[in-house]
Parts: structure tokens; C-alpha cells; sequence
């Protein structure tokens, strides 16, 4: 019997409240409004952006909230106006989504739509400024338009991306988020050339997602930087074949990986969203050609500070957002990437816990054991 | 009569010591030596760079000294090993080289080539470490391996362009410095498209030929940023067709960009060499796609500050050197774009005074009342 018009009764991992376990309740989810549609989840990973909302501890707390923003499913009934796409067509949604119509989305350079960008403060649905979520008739708000940690979801339509119906969600909804970052900002914004050295700051999973994009590349040096020397064994699977600790070293880490690779690398990726991994990974490249990327979320009152001669040594530094990918136009394209095993995803998911073991995957995550852990929704 | 191998006798406008007129004196030009070319100079354009160094206010003085950097002139001999030029061939000697042996001359990015960078506290010759120019047996010393203040000079042949024989000298002798400069960070770096906008801040020559280059490239909006206002009516010329006085405004003028511009500018390019022109210049830039170029020089101690959130919104700052332009592969391609009526050079060229009046040259700059003055040599 179609559940399409109708409101479903679902399980839902409710957050209640800032930094305590999620709870999981059955909820109601209403169905799709104009320009929306309804996903059943079936798998969700659990990403840092999930803990630090859920942790609350830098910026306005919005509870009762129902997190999660990796994940794979499938469509269950889509609102009106809703052409691209149908009930059972295989989806990621994204946390920041393509709107088609704006300057960003018409842009070919863009990807941040001014209407669906990423807002982690709005908790409703644009349309009409409501929740879809409630328990016991009080509403339990969004998170960034996607709230996978439900067994049914309600997104906007640009929010989500169609996949090939023979990817395997389990594998593929790592890629809404952590790791089409990383990947991204290696193959579409540093873009490094064939035997080039690139440096990696942060080995956590966007870092080695731009690690894996710079193995993809032929990269011959691609050297890790990060503060936890037991990164480095893990690192080495995603091409990642030289390390540097700063801890090491008594000189600023940008002056090491210069002496290490006659003048610098050709390009880095800083993922940290430490300001002084920024300030390092864009001095540690080389003049006259070397790129840095920014792909880290930086604390509200940091300011990036260099000498202007950095730049005009011939440097260049960009920022990156979501790897640079369109959600619904590039993703697709993404998933085949692994789909012809050029992309490898495997190594990523270290684990895999049962939506009632939820709370799990916080813990792994926390106590730095796991790159990704997958939620099944199912069993 | 052949002079090669001869030490010439001959004018040469001498620097004595910092900040007076320039004498004209006879010289002795000993032959060029190996890898060297020695030039007889037919016109030599004046730019801010000679003045600088000739005020000595913020470097090491070195004097007596022989400035002059944008000149055009014939071949007169070459030395040793030479096999690039030959006597009689129309060149254009630059202040910065191409080896095309290094890592950056075999770099398609880079022009900042190890031997021969622009290197402004040395005053003699690589080959032997002395200088070419001599006076009653004391030597004067080089400046930026062109010394072009004289009716001849030597310059390493890595810092040669040879060009074109039918380009007119007394024109195209002004891209060995200011206008490639401007031109280049334009159509090399920011690239911008057909139909976008451009922030061109700072509207001496440099800020100018940047204007000329968004001009070729049709871009609709060229807004030019100045503090002095008398430069708006002139800069029309160039393609300037909105221009912002920081003054007249009390709120940053990347502020009253954005507004003007929905958002940003699409590019920016940085001419003065003020570390807040240089901010504002990237803020300015639109988020999702814009890039901002700089290209003046900056104070030793200044620091380049802003918050990272700005290039994570996608934006990308670049600095660039003589435009990216590698001085003997692409000037001949410069010159050609002249001679079939692309760029316009002759606006640029607003005085012309007899090698007797070069002291002219520097009022006329000083006062601000020239973009190019061009000193002609022989008459």
C-alpha cells in the first residue's frame, strides 16, 4: 500500500539535548511539501559536522533536532512540482544543494547555491517554514535540509542528488559529505599534475579523502601532516607515503616541508580548520607555481595572516566547499568513479553498528577509532 | 667599422648618489663577456621602479649607478657561447631573465627563473662579478641587469627579448616593465570572461595596462578604485568605465563594491602596492567564483590579514610577477599583439623628451603628470 499523501510513523535518533545520547523514538514524518521529497534512509554515516551541532559547544543550540547528513536511500514519495524525481530512484542527500536557477548554480565555477547553501541554524523546511518531524505533535527540527538519522526524511528536491540504482548505499553515502570534500579539493581544485609532491594537513577523513584524490592523480610525494603520529600508519593505505609531525620539529612546519622538497610542494590541502595549519600549508608551497587549498572550517574570530610576498612569489590560495562538486550535477559522476573502481570507498568505513547502536558510532568517532561508521537503518 | 670587441665609448646618464638629477657623462662599455649581449639602446621609457632606487629611501643605496629598465635597441655584439642574438637583431632587454634551464623557466607557471629573478641590490655582472661600466678606471654600477640610462649597455642574454624588427621601438620599449606588468596579470592571471566585471585598483601605468588587458577581454564593468580622482578622466581611455574613490566613502570601499556589483566583482587586481588595497582587493572579489590578482609591490612589514571564511567561500587569491609573462618566450607574442592593433600602446606613451632631458623624465613622473615619458636617445 502507497504511503505517498500520507504521514508515516517512523523511528528517529532524537537528540533532546546538547551532548547527551541520542534517544531513539518513533516520530511522525509528514509528507513531502511543494519542490520536496520523501527519502527512506537506509544507510547514514556518522560525520564531525553531526558531532560539533550535536556538542553545541560554538553556536546557538536548536534542540529537539534530528541530525546525520551522509547517507543513502531511496525515494518514497516526492511533493508537488517535483519532476526529476520518482519514488524508488536511489539518493544521497547533500547538506548544501543546487537550486539550478541561481548565479551560483548557473555559474560553472560555484557551487553555492544562494538558495539551498548550507544552513545550520534553520531547523524547517524552506517552504513553509515548518518542520516535517514531530513527536506527540510538538516538532522536532531539521538538520541542513537532510536529518538522516531517521528511517524516513523529508529534503528539498535540489538537496538531493540521483545515483546508479546498482551502487551499493552502503558504500556511497560516504560521499554526501566528508569525502567528496577532501576528494574534491585535490582533483578539482588543486587539480596536481602526475609525479607532482602535494602536502596533506590533517589525516582524519576529508584529509585522506584528499590523500585518495592525490594517489588518483599520480601524485609521487604525498606527504601527511598531522599532530597524531598513530594517523600515519592508517594514512599510508590512501597513498599518503611520507610524514611529518610538528611536534617534531623545533622550526615552523612549512620551513621542514621546504627543506624536504627543494623549495616546496606543488600544491597542499589544509583540513583541519586550524588557522595555523592554513597559515603553514599555504607558506609551505613552492613560488612560481604552488597552490594551496583551504578545505577546513576555521573558529569565528581567526584571521588568516602572511606576507604579502607569499603571494606575489606566485603563489595562489584558494578555498573549497564541498570539493568544489554540484550536488545533483556532479555526484552522480562521483559514484562512478567508484562504481569502476578508480575511487576507492571501502577503506574509509572502518565500521558499521545497527541504528539502535547509534549512539556507538558518536563513541568511535570521539575516541578517534573510526574514519567512518556506517549506520544501517535495517538490521 | 666593427666595434665588437672593443670597449665603446659613449652617454650615459649617471646616478651620482640618491635623489640627484642624473649627469650625462661619457662612459666606457667594455664588451660583453660570455652568455652577455651587448646593446645599443634607441629609447628608454622611465617607471616608478627607477625612481624608487634612485630615491633609495627604502633599500640599500648603491651608487654611481646606471638606472633604466624599459628600453628597446639593436644588437651590437654578443659575447661568448651567444647563440640566441646576433648583431643587428631589435630586442628589448628586461629586468628579469629567463635561464631556460631552471625549475621555473621548465615550469609552464612560473617566470620567476633562479638565475636571472630581478635582483635590485646587485650592481654587477653574474659572469664575473664586475661591473661592464666604467668611468675615468672607477666602475658604476649596473642596476637590474638592464641599465638602459645609456646609449649602450650588456645584459646577460637570458634577459634579452628578441622581437619583431618592423615593431616601432619608441612604442613597444614599454613592455619591458610596467605595462607587461599590468597587461599580464589581467589576461595571464585573472583571466576574466567576456561580459564579467573587474576591480582595477590603483590607476598609475601598471593599474592602466591591467585596465587594457579587461578592456581586450571585454569585460562591461571595469570599475577603477584611485584616492586621486584627477586619474578618472584619463583612465577612460583605457576601458575604466566606473570608478570608486575610497574617500569618498566611509565604509570599506570592498563594501561599496559588493553593493555596486550584487556581491563582488568577478576579478580584482591590486596596482598599488598598499596592504589595504590588497585586502580590500580580495574581499571585493565575489564569493562562489571570484579572483583576485596582486601585483604591487608591498612594504617589507606589512601583513596581508583577513578571515578565512573568505576563501572558503570559494575565492582565490593569486600574486603575480612581470604578469606572468616569461621575458624571451612570450614578449615576441606581446609585440605582435601591438602590431596587429590588439593592444593599444600609444595612450600609454603621454611624454617624450632627448636623452639630454632625462632629468625631465623625473619631474614629469614625480609631479604625476606622465604615464610613460619615452627618452629618446639619438635625438
Amino acid at each position: 500500500m502507497s504511503t505517498a499523501g500520507q504521514v508515516i510513523k517512523c523511528k528517529a535518533a532524537v537528540a533532546w539535548e546538547a551532548g547527551k545520547p541520542l534517544s531513539i523514538e518513533e516520530v511522525e514524518v509528514a509528507p513531502p511539501q511543494k519542490h520536496e521529497v520523501r527519502l527512506k534512509i537506509l544507510f547514514t554515516a556518522l560525520c564531525h559536522t553531526d558531532v560539533y551541532f550535536w556538542e553545541a559547544k560554538g553556536q546557538q543550540p536548536l534542540f529537539p533536532r534530528i541530525f546525520g547528513h551522509e547517507a543513502g536511500g531511496v525515494v518514497e514519495s516526492v511533493g508537488e512540482g517535483v519532476t526529476e524525481l520518482q519514488p524508488g530512484d536511489h539518493v544521497l542527500p547533500v547538506f548544501t544543494g543546487e537550486c539550478k536557477e541561481c548565479t551560483h548554480c548557473k555559474s560553472e565555477e560555484s557551487n553555492m547555491c544562494d538558495l539551498l547553501r548550507i544552513n545550520t541554524d534553520r531547523g524547517t523546511m524552506l517552504n513553509d517554514g515548518q518542520s516535517r518531524f514531530s513527536k506527540d505533535g510538538k516538532p522536532i527540527y531539521h538538520f541542513v535540509g537532510t536529518s538522516t538519522f531517521s528511517e524516513y526524511t523529508v529534503c528539498h528536491v535540489g538537496s538531493v542528488a540521483k545515483v546508479n540504482p546498482a551502487a551499493p548505499l552502503d558504500k556511497v553515502c560516504v560521499l554526501s559529505c566528508g569525502i567528496c570534500t577532501g576528494f574534491g579539493a585535490t582533483v578539482n581544485v588543486a587539480k596536481p599534475k602526475k609525479g607532482s609532491s602535494i602536502a596533506i594537513f590533517g589525516l582524519g577523513a576529508v584529509g585522506l579523502a584528499a590523500a585518495e584524490g592525490a594517489r588518483i592523480s599520480g601524485c609521487s610525494r604525498i606527504i601527511g601532516v598531522d599532530l597524531n603520529p598513530n594517523r600515519f600508519e592508517e594514512a599510508k593505505k590512501f597513498g599518503v607515503n611520507e610524514f611529518v609531525n610538528p611536534k617534531d620539529h623545533n622550526k615552523p612546519v612549512q620551513e621542514v616541508i621546504a627543506e624536504m622538497t627543494n623549495g616546496g610542494v606543488d600544491r597542499s590541502v589544509e583540513c583541519t580548520g586550524s588557522i595555523q595549519a592554513m597559515i603553514s600549508a599555504f607558506e609551505c608551497v613552492h613560488d612560481g607555481w604552488g597552490l594551496a587549498v583551504l578545505v577546513g572550517v576555521p573558529n569565528k574570530d581567526d584571521a588568516f595572516k602572511t606576507h604579502p610576498m607569499n603571494f606575489l612569489n606566485e603563489r595562489t590560495l584558494k578555498g573549497t566547499f564541498y570539493g568544489n562538486y554540484k550536488p545533483r550535477t556532479d555526484l552522480p559522476g562521483v559514484v562512478e568513479k567508484y562504481m569502476n573502481k578508480e575511487l576507492e570507498l571501502d577503506k574509509f568505513i572502518t565500521h558499521s553498528v545497527s541504528f539502535a547502536d547509534i549512539n556507538k558510532a558518536f563513541d568511535l568517532m570521539l575516541s578517534g577509532q573510526s574514519i567512518r561508521c556506517v549506520i544501517r537503518m535495517e538490521n
